[in-house]
């Protein structure tokens, strides 16, 4: 069994309003030292593969075609063996 | 300068229809070899700080105020003091 932990963000030039939102309501309310706010998208995802890097390649793919939009989103991810409960 | 990075995730009691949706599809698609899927929110924050102490407080109070619904969800972070250039 492994675990994949991906994350999904905006590519840097894309503009990301609930971000801008959240640090003008931070400043509003004081916490005005927050110079920068990133909001992304987190996904985990529990699979069977034949090895490591089956499963590295199948959630590359999965991520290209569905959790993220390549247009406007990068992706990066890890992918870790489970511990199994003998 | 210190970087904050925020998890959010709903509890494991509620229910969660799009993590539900993502694992139905990708069954649909072939990718049945994907047993669970944890759909959640990542945030970075950048902050100025006196201290790690008091950006880890700092930040625990805004994602108990603002970034988490602590009624349905649950959040864990890690505060990293960033390198600064010279």
């Amino acid at each position: 069994m492994y675990k994949a932990k991906i994350f999904v963000n905006y590519k840097p030039s894309v503009l990301d309003p609930k971000a801008q939102v959240i640090q003008n309501t931070l400043t509003r309310l004081g916490d005005d030292n927050v110079s920068h706010v990133l909001v992304g998208k987190y996904f985990e995802l529990t699979l069977t593969a034949a090895c490591q890097a089956a499963a590295e390649k199948q959630v590359a793919r999965i991520c290209d075609e569905m959790l993220a939009n390549v247009n406007t989103e990068t992706f990066k991810f890890t992918v870790e063996e489970m511990a199994v409960a003998e």
